[in-house]
């Protein structure tokens, strides 16, 4: 059984299933969202673009899928979760598994060698989903890069800023930014006795200490990446160090847990200027100092990052990043220093929601519905609403011939329109239209040729 | 050679491709959306969306691929352009092909039986791209779509409705919608000799008339689709007639063209009403009565309808839409009646974007940037800085350490930030901070405890 006939029978079985309506499904690790999810959607994303101004960046968009070729060797073992497009005869397509990969190859194809920008968009990972949780296999990143030689640790302490703004904006709850240096954590495996080739498998193995208990981390170290028990064990020390930012920064260095290591002594100071801008910012009592930090993502060069929710143990991280000096240039052959910060959008999305539901929340903003009393008022409630749109007034009619005076009445108590304007027979040969306020129960006749202009101040006054 | 060996050596091959640093390239028929053309993008959404929200729409998203029977049997000859997921081993995937087949999904899988939506998302079709024309391979649609057992014509009247305003609003030239009935081509088959196992891929072939000429969709007709001669022919005389909506209903009618045919009595009869309605809408002028519009999808039933801008032919349809009243039971097996229409954006943004780049045009929003004087004044701009984003005000500073002030005042400039704050060694003593206005040339001393409500001041009364 070959590819190509496997395909051709799947794709047989497939139609004839169609046909025979199966009950329709959406894809596993996918949702839609209804109109309550899009407003809850559409506040986030209000708050978050909001922040991403403030801070002067600029917006840009990527396609959702790129060649192949790009998305190739940028995200270690977590490759194998890269969505590819079937090949029909064309290039080798693949759906963006993060904003930071397109953003690198957008500044690679365009030449550009400064940019501060937000990216808000889907990005996919064919991942176990865990829904309630808010893992899926679609999901929203909102991104904030700052690319460009800059002054060392400058731009990095802005993307913790804006990233603190957000959260604190979203509201959300408590939470705390844990931090390591990718050269510190280098530094530490070399004092460890791991070998360099190893520096990135063993940081991926470390990366699960969030999710898996050490012995089990220590097994892949030993069994599955060959390194020496010893160097495990060693390693073992050093990543339950954690805690303040300058607390930990203090005992590390009184206690000389790095010794005389050059690379360890350039992270260090790395770390002390950024925490000392933080400081400045008002950042740095956000801050987690972690050793246990490693990320999984190949790409990253400098300091990395990431926040968690410390109310809660059912959400694990809502927001990472970290700096990837050396991206941009596997496209160009020109580094260009990069820091950036995503935000882990759909579990903040399921916090809102859960919120939402306690509160009542209109989905549509239609201020009036024009209803009618009486047979073949159709067009005159078209002619009315007409009218209203020509001054921009949101106003909805039932799509009814002849409604009932109760169901028209019903359709804005149920979608929570404030006003309805009534005519009917009486009102048509006297050119007026009745204005009714459903909150007040107040009602007023108004003349035809006046009711927008008096309608658009009633909605002013609200 | 099996598809599998063949996958397995492209894959090595793009990795060493890779590695050797190819030029990066995006995909064939996809584009960046640029700062600038984000900036356009969002005043175009912008405007639609307010139409939108004007007639009452909720919001809706769907994931961007669907289990590919979803799509499989609604496009026709169309469905070749889908793009297909590779089998990593789960479910079929396909990306979407419109907005429409997600949302009778999306009503059939939610068991809704009424809604008016408005959906603005990216679909995929795997066409031959003239990017220079705005047909892309990956583009924006913007759904419209009212869904429920209605009175006739009454939804189909709005959707036309929202398709002129937003039109209109979008201020792209002049326009005009070609619109026909299904069930009048049928009809029209039907007296041509055509027989019904035929009629939508004859359909297919009429809708290729905008850009063919009549001998080649005859040929298509005739020698690929094995229409008889004779019914061709007089296929040919029906679908040159074309005209003002209600000058060529008349016509048909006094000409008795139609015959005493029933469907196509019906299908007057419905046109008629609509004719009614949309005159009550103001927005008869805008239609033009069509014979030959025949819109290439299978799912169509009613009234079909495509907007041309006449100003210009570099440029086809800029949205289109119809009823499909059998669209939802094929999920469900429970019949919808539904209506709406879809915005091709992106021919709209090519118009947009040749406008904005005679106007002069911002990608940021930043009101203010902080800038300094002398040696080792990251911290003190930072603190300004944070203060400003803490009451909301949208400031920057550049990323050096020691930056010259005519580098700063050109960062200004360049980014038409509006104001400066400047900070030196002396003005830290004093506690002052000196606001420099750039339009006027004024400068003003705060002190630095006022600094953020006087400047909140200074950009209100702007």
């Amino acid at each position: 059984l070959t590819n190509a006939t496997l395909s051709a029978t799947l794709e047989d079985l497939l139609v004839s299933r169609n046909e025979e309506r199966r009950k329709p499904k959406i894809p596993k690790g996918t949702r839609d969202f209804g109109p309550e999810q899009m407003a809850v959607r559409e506040k986030a994303f209000g708050i978050i673009t909001s922040v991403f101004k403030r801070h002067g960046a600029v917006s840009i968009d990527t396609p959702v899928f790129e060649l192949k070729e790009t998305l190739t060797g940028k995200y270690g073992e977590d490759s194998k979760l890269i969505y590819d497009l079937m090949d029909q005869g064309g290039e080798m397509l693949a759906l963006r598994y993060d904003l930071t990969v397109p953003f690198a190859r957008y500044l690679a194809i365009k030449n550009i060698t400064n940019l501060k920008r937000y990216h808000i968009a889907r990005v996919y990972r064919r991942d176990n989903p865990a829904m309630n949780r808010g893992r899926y296999r679609e999901f929203y990143q909102c991104d904030f890069d700052i690319a460009g030689q800059y002054g060392v640790m400058i731009p990095d302490a802005e993307v913790l800023k804006v990233m603190t703004e957000i959260l604190d904006n979203l509201n959300i709850g408590n939470y705390t930014i844990k931090l390591n240096h990718r050269k510190l954590l280098d530094a530490m495996l070399d004092l460890c006795g791991c070998p360099a080739e190893k520096f990135r498998p063993i940081c991926s193995a470390i990366d699960k200490l969030d999710k898996e208990p050490w012995e089990k981390v220590r097994a892949e170290m030993v069994e599955d990446k060959g390194l020496a028990p010893e160097a495990a064990d060693k390693i073992g020390t050093y990543v339950v160090k954690k805690g303040g930012a300058m607390e930990l920064y203090n005992d590390l260095t009184q206690q000389q847990v790095f010794g005389t290591h050059a690379v360890a002594a350039e992270a260090m100071a790395e770390l002390k200027l950024l925490f000392d801008y933080l400081d400045a910012m008002n950042v740095l009592p956000r801050i987690t100092f972690d050793l246990s930090l490693a990320r999984g993502l190949d790409y990253y060069t400098g300091v990395i990052f990431e926040a968690v929710l410390t109310d809660t143990d059912l959400v694990g991280s809502i927001g990472a990043g970290g700096r990837y000096d050396k991206l941009v240039g596997m496209f160009s052959g020109k580094d260009i220093p990069s820091v950036g910060a995503s935000i882990g959008i759909e579990r903040v999305f399921a916090i809102m929601e859960a919120r939402a539901k306690t509160e009542a929340q209109r989905a549509t903003e239609t201020d009036v519905l024009v209803a009618s009393i009486g047979k073949d008022m159709v067009k005159e409630r078209m002619r009315l609403c007409n009218d209203l749109w020509t001054v921009g007034i949101k106003a909805e009619f039932v799509y009814v011939d002849n409604p009932k005076p109760q169901k028209q009445l019903s359709y804005a108590l149920d979608n929570g329109i404030p006003w309805m304007l009534w005519i009917g027979e009486d009102e048509v040969n006297r050119s007026v239209v009745k204005i009714k306020h459903m909150a007040t129960h107040t009602e007023e006749e108004v003349p035809r040729a006046d009711i927008c202009k008096v309608m658009a101040e009633r909605l002013k006054a609200q």
